[in-house]
């Protein structure tokens, strides 16, 4: 992929200089126009940052690893304290120093994933995912947009998202930087992103639910995508009226079987398993010792349905009435044998192992937990399942062997549905009060676990106990947060080899914060040393403007084994293969069968061949571009006024956009990527005959 | 607005806590749910950063202005140069410290606008304007779908933009942060943004033009909004054969009228200027002694078309084969009165001055400009015109005073569409030769000019003649940057009192920069120290990885006066005052008329109210909803799927979805912003009965 560049990264002969030398009588200036970015040029100007890593940006000659005397002067007039310069030195990124960690950050309602890097704190990109994003082109073009018509419901294209909680693939427990999986809470639907290029190549919609909040979670080998519904309706969603709650609506938890050489869930091998319509909420797969086991939350096993005008209590309030809800221990290993065996019901075509099935297999049961948790995480050796509560100051840790037990020992007691219920002193292995509003823990290297507590603002530090830690179940210590904070992610922190060193407290209001810009608030990610050996001390605080991350993973920058540019020229970025229509330089043509006008076309700085395209109103038009550059960054665009089209053309792509010449004019096409000194001039015409 | 804030910054007692104690039995819990972001809970953990200006995150004590021990083990462990060191310290911002600067920077093909914090350089907000951005629910309300409805062409809804050239709002010259203006060049519209809350108000669509490379400038009292067309079209665009692009092909100049009363551009007070079509880009105006004035690039006055299939040179070379385009010299505001007395051509209902009556009434000249310019920057006493030419190695340096005596003296050299050009030599006070590349111009306090060297990849500091220093026009110090540049934004940069201190590069190829994360690069802000009294130092890498920007401005942080919450509750964003449809808590309700089905609903923590709505298959619903949150960030969402809704609300905010309920089911409804701990449970059904 990267045969095109010498071994300092710079760029070595591109094609279109080859091109230009070639084709053009005027070679002195297109050798000048034709030049990308650094290369030879730039040593006319001196100094360049040529930046190895762990090298400063400076070519002054100053060595590292000492405090200049100017930076005593900048600490007094910014009026910094000790603790803001080690803050500023920990977290600093010298240009092209690249940062150690990624965090992969779901956006909430913006419906994309945020991908920033650790310690610096900077976003490196905004993933189109469940909306169309033009940047990208996501959306724009006839395979974009058929992704995002895989998440149709019923008959409609749903343009947002809600996403929740990214899982990225792992092998054996451990992130293998291959895949990332989000959800869409708002109407149960599924992503698959490749991390080869970043981009979202498949979306399902559940044909049975329309809220997941409980997805992404992933088995420990990516075999299964877990989902789990939030809200009750009728499986498939069909009306009911509310009164019939108990009777008609239930939850689901969705196993999605993904396959690894496809890169693609596969949801003709996928199931689902009937529950109770207790609200099922976030969810863990177990792990080695815990493999083939899963856990969910629930939170409204009151079965609240709130009815205010109708005089009845709210549904928070209908909600959080008993003292417990119910976490599911669901088999998944045996539930993949009962739906392979075909002891499932087909309800709207998708396969669903019914409640009296899964309980007289042995696959579900419940344990009563804390009321109203949120976050439900193994531990890395998969040992103990910590539920936080978020009305209860603790954090309750159940032992998956103690589970185990109290299966094997059995139960006379059970749910109105007939599912057994566990004894909770019979599983629980401690309890440790952590503060108030408990939601989400995670894990590091050195047997201490972190959760966060939403509404003392704050992320507790406790240890865990044996195997981990010879200190106990404990409280070690408390740090604020500004402020109110969800999930905390921490270096491959629900891994079964946490990384520790830094954790991410995703708060939800950063109140004052940051400058006033309106009342719609960005949130505020802060990062956390969590490094063992002293205090977890706040480094950075990062507004996040657009989006509202829930969860996040983060995983080691050396896991990730991305393109810099696609393997070849011609290439499809959704069939990750050659595509038929890739066009290579000299090939470009426009062919016309009927009313069916066909375009190959190149894009290379600063051209798109061919430049003039006449159809007539009414023709059909089908459009390949393929950008044959081969230089690292060297992205064209194309927009199409009136048309609604822009597209964006990496390295090697080839996409294609359909649509019908409509309207009769006259309409410049250009490039959208600030491509060379002749951008601008990177135009054409298409021309419809009335 | 804030009389619900103590004088910490804490809130005190919200409506819901009112509403909880007076509604709830169940007192206890409500209280403990409804405490909002930090407040008196937070005692109970002990530190919290109560960060007044000026203070660090700490409360351990240690005093401001010490450089601890500590750092002289990071700066060595993670081999930091005294460069690096400097920079980290320059730009940290410990929490809650609030950025001197704001940046507004155009988001390029995203079609947003980027608010980023200096010189912390973090992002606080991305604007939807072009694309539906669900996070903000833009473009799902029925107010913000008809402010994008606003930019139709023809009949078809664009969901995407291009934008380029922001512009903040000007009084005598000076920012006011008041407004900001953005273009879209893929489809030639413009959008007004209030900065009270940084919401999109207006979009306006240009009848007669489909590209518009230059905008948005404003006068300096921001009456007219200027926007240049790029690509020539027939005015109206409609179908003509390339082969009359001479004949029928043509530029526009249009000056948008701004009422800052109503807060919107008015088309029926706007008008164009016909102009021939040399590729117009870039525009400026005048100010000071050259109020009145306006300037524009152009850089294909060769009026080449392309045709490559056909065997004629690509357009970028048919449009460097002269040495010289020309710039258009316009007097605006004689243009105004020749508008104002009638005399215009309506094309498509929009009233042109035509070139003839452009020429006879002394509002267009040109002046031969070195090829292919891009930027045209008036410098801040209004007295001279720098244009940066790409192909040329030098800024060229107009004198506004020479110009009008040269248009005092006439001349006879005319185009072909019979424009006065004026000489060169007669209207240029200097050239500085800076390097290759040159596109941009921006100004300091201290006399300096700095431009973007595109094919340099660097930024060059020069000085200006007098009046501004004694040393004259000189090269003084070019700073490489990472990599290509384009524009280039400094503090109130372009206004008549730049403010110095720093510049932003927006470069366009980040390359090897930051962590390859696929073939689409991000961009690279870098943030560049031009303090007056040391050499130009790069500070800080930004990574842009969900737009392109192109063009910033950078305006004090003190001179936005934006709103923490809505003025009051049932706030209408669009109209800027009170909706008659905001619905105060205890006025919510359900009215049908026919199969017309109309809610008023509130939105508190933790409920939406009424939390069940049930309507007939095929009902019209025009769904209202308030929130009646008081507290700064207190912002719920609302969430119903299928229907393809997300709405944010923010405090105060009241907004309006109509739909049609035409498929039966059970659809749960949700708040989409984490806005308390019971927000999960924050949900209601939508029942559409068959």
């Amino acid at each position: 992929m990267t045969e095109q560049r010498d071994s300092k990264g710079s760029t070595v002969e591109s094609p279109q200089q080859r091109r230009f030398t070639r084709r053009s009588t005027l070679a002195g200036l297109g050798a000048l126009l034709a030049l990308p970015a650094g290369a030879t040029i730039l040593s006319a100007c001196g100094q360049r940052a040529e930046n190895p890593q762990g090298a400063g940006t400076s070519t002054a000659g100053s060595a590292p690893g000492t405090v200049p005397a100017s930076a005593q002067e900048i600490i007094a007039q910014r009026k910094l304290t000790p603790e803001d310069v080690t803050a500023a030195l920990s977290t600093y990124m010298p240009s092209g120093r690249l940062d150690d960690f990624l965090l992969f950050a779901s956006g909430g309602q913006s419906g994309q994933v945020l991908v920033i890097g650790i310690p610096s704190m900077r976003l490196l990109k905004v993933i189109g995912v469940f909306t169309p994003e033009p940047w990208q082109g996501y959306g724009f073009s006839d395979d974009t947009r058929a992704v995002l018509d895989g998440g149709k419901v019923g008959e409609r294209t749903i343009t947002w998202g809600d996403t929740h909680h990214p899982a990225l693939s792992e092998t054996n427990g451990e992130y293998d930087g291959q895949w990332l999986f989000i959800n869409d809470k708002a109407n149960s639907r599924l992503a698959v992103i490749d991390l080869r290029d970043f981009s979202t190549k498949q979306i399902v919609k559940n044909p049975l639910i329309l809220s997941n909040h409980g997805g992404t979670f992933v088995t420990p080998n990516t075999d299964y995508v877990l989902e789990g519904s939030q809200y009750g309706t009728p499986l498939g969603w069909e009306y009911a009226p509310i009164s019939e709650y108990r009777e008609k609506y239930r939850g689901l938890l969705t196993l999605w079987r993904f396959d690894r050489q496809k890169g693609r869930i596969i949801p003709e091998e996928s199931f689902g398993i009937e529950v109770p319509p207790y609200g099922q909420d976030l969810a863990d797969a177990g792990k080695l010792v815990s493999d083939g086991w899963a856990f969910w939350n629930s939170f409204n096993s009151e079965m609240a349905t709130g009815g205010d005008m109708q005089g009845k209590p709210p549904l928070e309030m209908g909600a959080s009435q008993r003292d417990m809800d119910y976490l599911h221990v669901v088999n998944w290993k045996k539930a993949v044998d009962v739906f392979k065996a075909g002891k499932v019901d087909q309800i709207k075509g998708f396969p669903v192992i019914r409640i009296p099935t899964a309980v007289s297999e042995g696959i579900l049961y419940l344990i009563p937990e804390p009321k109203s948790p949120h976050g439900v995480d193994v531990t890395p050796r998969g040992d103990y399942i910590v539920v936080a509560g978020k009305l209860d100051p603790h954090v309750t840790i159940y032992s998956f062997a103690k589970i185990q037990n109290a299966i094997a020992r059995g139960t006379s007691e059970k749910d109105p549905y007939g599912i057994p219920i566990l004894p909770f002193k019979d599983c629980v292995e401690a309890q440790v009060e952590v503060g108030l509003g408990p939601l989400h823990t995670q894990f590091d290297d050195a047997g201490f676990a972190y959760t966060s507590l939403f509404l003392d603002s704050a992320v507790a530090r406790w240890s865990l106990g044996k195997p981990y830690r010879d200190d106990g179940w404990k409280l070690i210590q408390k740090v604020p947060v500004q402020y109110n904070v969800g999930h905390v992610a921490a270096v491959e922190g629900d891994t079964v080899k946490p990384g520790g060193q830094f954790l991410v407290s995703l708060n939800k209001w950063s109140v004052d914060r940051f400058p006033v810009i309106g009342p719609l608030c960005p949130q505020n990610l802060q990062l956390i040393d969590i490094a063992k050996d002293r205090p977890l001390r706040v480094l950075y605080d990062m507004p996040i403007g657009n989006a509202e991350p829930h969860y996040g993973q983060i995983i080691r920058r050396d896991r990730i084994k991305a393109w810099e540019v696609y393997p070849e020229i011609g290439w499809n970025p959704i069939t990750q293969g050659k595509d038929p229509n890739g066009t290579p330089l000299g090939k470009e043509r426009i062919e016309r069968n009927g009313n069916r006008v066909e375009i190959w076309m190149t894009s290379v700085r600063s051209h798109f061949t061919p430049d003039l395209v006449e159809v007539n109103r009414g023709d059909q038009i089908i459009w390949h571009i393929t950008n044959v550059e081969k230089a690292r960054d060297a992205t064209h665009g194309f927009a199409l006024p009136y048309f609604n089209i822009n597209l964006s053309l990496e390295p090697g792509k080839t996409e294609t956009v359909s649509f019908v010449a409509d309207a009769p004019g006259t309409y410049p096409f250009y490039c959208t990527e600030f491509c060379s000194a002749l951008h601008l001039e990177m135009m054409g015409y298409f021309l419809v005959k009335p």
